[in-house]
Parts: structure tokens; C-alpha cells; sequence
């Protein structure tokens, strides 16, 4: 399988910024949340899906790099892949762009647990081909 | 009985405030929701009670009016108290304050619903009392 | 001049919801917020204008009425529209809808303030024949 | 220096929640920065003394992994403390805790930024001793 890329738009306004005039440190996880929602998708896991088979793709670990602050009004461009896999868990990863301006760097890993037993499923095989 | 009167404190962070340098009108709605805890709380319905009896205080309405900013490191003092209340449905009052200055007046119409059935229930007669 | 109206559509995440299973009564504002700053556009006060001009719709009343709780996935509609005009202040008038569904109906009054002096500015008396 | 440990407390409620029932991914970060607000106070950098040196203590870089979800009423214990110490970066280090029961574990790369200019000030020197 060739690796799904997703793109998730976002134009910022007042409430994802904070007072020093830019988006705010934690308003960027939101729209990282948006894209790994569209990249669920696209890997057959939509929310829906999720919802009906009881298999949520949950957060684990967030790592994130601020690089520049981005402003009120402005559109962002938010891309999300799927990175190294494991048995049990997954990396996706974001890039936070304005244009030609890299924002921020995300990855977070993820599991698919099966609710309401908690438990851990297998990633599919084929996400590590990608 | 006589009105609960309670009071939240909060110190406004970085991310409650936006670029126009002071709390965003959509934060305070957090602050309030701290208090209204805490008057549930007062009146016997404190979130561990909500979910023992699957019996939820439920927003049905807000107005909140905004009079002042407040900014970053103020300490705010979140008041409330209950309002006018009807058979199925009653106010709780909020004032946001900094010291002397009152930043914003809210309330919300509020229901206690039995889930998962949804029913609203009575709204207890003493409450009336108040 | 003829009432804009514009169209804002948000789907429902993860952070958006509550653990009541919908979304948060808060979020609205948020869906709410990107609605107006749509209508701003339309109105000619798009977020660079505003910030060249030194010119901010700021919110001065909230008002939102909650009909039925939006769900994880859900893509949402906000509509927005200009409503009752005065000299210094006027009301936007939302609706948030899900398919055929009202979900919730907002109206916020709003003022123009030329900063930093936070002096309210006259709305312009063509918003009033809409 | 002995390095100092701060804690924040903060009960969870309903918007700090997502629909799968526990503390959303996102909102622990309101919790560290508010952990981080009184980090830097105990580090003679208030928010005020910030504003008024025109000097802020800036995010980097996020890590944070998930251990265990926060359920709505919860009161969560947030320590913060000071770990690696370069010449323009220190790391703050924070674990969220419900009573013995380890909920998240944080760090946060930081800068102090001279504002309006933009540049990484020298980290005090005695940080580097705790």
C-alpha cells in the first residue's frame, strides 16, 4: 500500500490564538486532530467506522516542534501520513504549513483499542508496507 | 432554603486569552462551566452524583454579557447562585469579577435529564424556595 | 444593499465533544466564531482589513439556545446573517444545523472598535437596509 | 539552587472531556500551562514581571505520553519542575497526577524571548544548578 497523504485546511481565527499575537501553543493540537481524523479515513478507519466496530484510534504519545508562530487570518495547510509501524502501534505524522512557511512538526503515536474491553489491537500489515 | 452562593476562582493563562490581548469571549464559558460545578455541587448534584443517578444539570441556554477584558496572570472570581426556577427548568446567575471590576455577566437556563432516556425531571420544589 | 449570508462548515472532532457523547456546549462558539469572521468578509471586514484598519467587530452580548446535541463526525452548518442595527452596535444571527436538523440557534451583538483608542465606531448605515 | 517544584490542581469538567469519556489529548495542555504559569513565578517570571520585561518564557517543543485516561470530577494534581538547562533552552518536566494513579508525564522545551525583537535570552545560570 502506498502511504495515504491527507491535507486539512484551516484558516485561524481569534480563539486559536493567545495574547502574544500568535496561534497558541495548544490550539495547533486541534487542528492535528482534524487531519488525523481525515487520515483515519483514509486508512478505513472513519469515525463512523470507529464507532461502529468499537476500534478507536487513540492518542499514546504527542511530540511537537514549534517553528514559527502563525497569525490571525491566515490558512493553514495541515498534512498527515502514517510513519514507522509497529505490532501494536503507529506513528502519524503532520506538518503545519502557511504557503511555503513550515509552522510546526507533529507526530503522535497511536493504537486501535477495542472498546469497552481496552484492548490493544493488531495494527494492519498492510499500513507497514507504506 | 436560603440561595447557595458559590465562588471559582481562576487565574487567566495564555491560552484563555487571544490576539486582542485579552480573554477570549469563548474562554469565559469555561470559567462559568467551573462554577456552575460548583454549584451543582451546593445543591446536592455534584458530578459524581450526576453519574451515580444518570441524572445530568443540562444547558439549555446562555447569555453572557461582556463589560470589561480581562488579561493575562489576573486572578478571576467566578459568583453563582440559582435564579428563577420552573417545573422542569431553572437559571443559574454567574458574575465574573477581577477585585472591583466586573468583566462579565452570564446565565444559563439549565434542565436535570434521567439519560438514557432523556427525560427532564422535576427540578426540586425547595430550589423554588430560594 | 441585500443581507449576506454565509455558510460555515465545521466537522465534528474529537475535541469538539464532551464526554455527554455530544458536542460540548462551549465548541458552538467556536463554529460559531468561524461563521462570523465569514460574514465579516462578506460585510468587508475580513480579518486584514480589520487589523489595517485598527478596526475590530468585537462581541459585546452572547445569546445561544441549545435545540440538539451535534455528534462525533457530524459535518455541521453555520449560517450567518445580519440581524438588528443600531447606531453603534448590530447583531449577527447564527444557526447551527446538522442536515435538516437544528442543532442550535446563536445571536451575537457586536460593535466596531477602532483600537487602540476603544473608540466604538458608527456600523455603516447600509448593513441597516439588509 | 535547589530546583523548585510547583503543583497545580485542577478537577475536571465537562469540557476538559471528550466523548470517549475521559480527559481529552488536548486539554492536559491547559493543565501543564497552567503548571508552567506557576513554574516560572517560582523562577522570578511571573506573567507580570514578564509583560513588563518584555521577556516570555516560550514553548519549543511539546512531549507528552498518555498513561491513563481522566474521568469528569477528578481533581488532578500537576507538578512542574526544571530539567535540562542549556544556554538558551530548559526543559520543564511535568507529571499529572489523580491521587497514586500517574495520568500523563510532560516536557516542554523552552526559550525566553525578548519581545518585540525576537531574540533567545541566555538562561539564567543558576537554573542550571537545580
Amino acid at each position: 500500500m502506498e502511504a495515504p497523504r491527507v491535507i486539512s485546511e484551516h484558516q485561524v481565527i481569534y480563539c486559536d490564538t493567545d495574547c502574544g499575537g500568535v496561534v497558541s501553543n495548544i490550539a495547533y493540537l486541534r487542528f492535528v486532530e482534524a487531519a488525523r481524523v481525515k487520515l483515519g479515513e483514509a486508512l478505513g478507519f472513519s469515525l463512523e467506522t470507529q464507532a461502529e466496530r468499537g476500534e478507536w484510534i487513540t492518542v499514546v504519545r504527542t511530540e511537537i516542534d514549534y517553528k514559527r508562530g502563525a497569525k490571525l487570518g491566515q490558512q493553514l495547510q495541515v498534512s498527515a501520513t502514517v510513519g514507522e509501524v509497529d505490532r501494536v502501534r503507529f506513528w502519524a505524522e503532520f506538518e503545519i504549513r502557511h504557503g511555503d512557511n513550515l509552522i510546526a512538526n507533529a507526530r503522535q503515536q497511536l493504537a486501535i483499542v477495542k472498546l469497552p474491553e481496552g484492548k490493544p489491537l493488531r495494527v494492519p500489515d498492510k499500513w507497514k508496507e507504506s
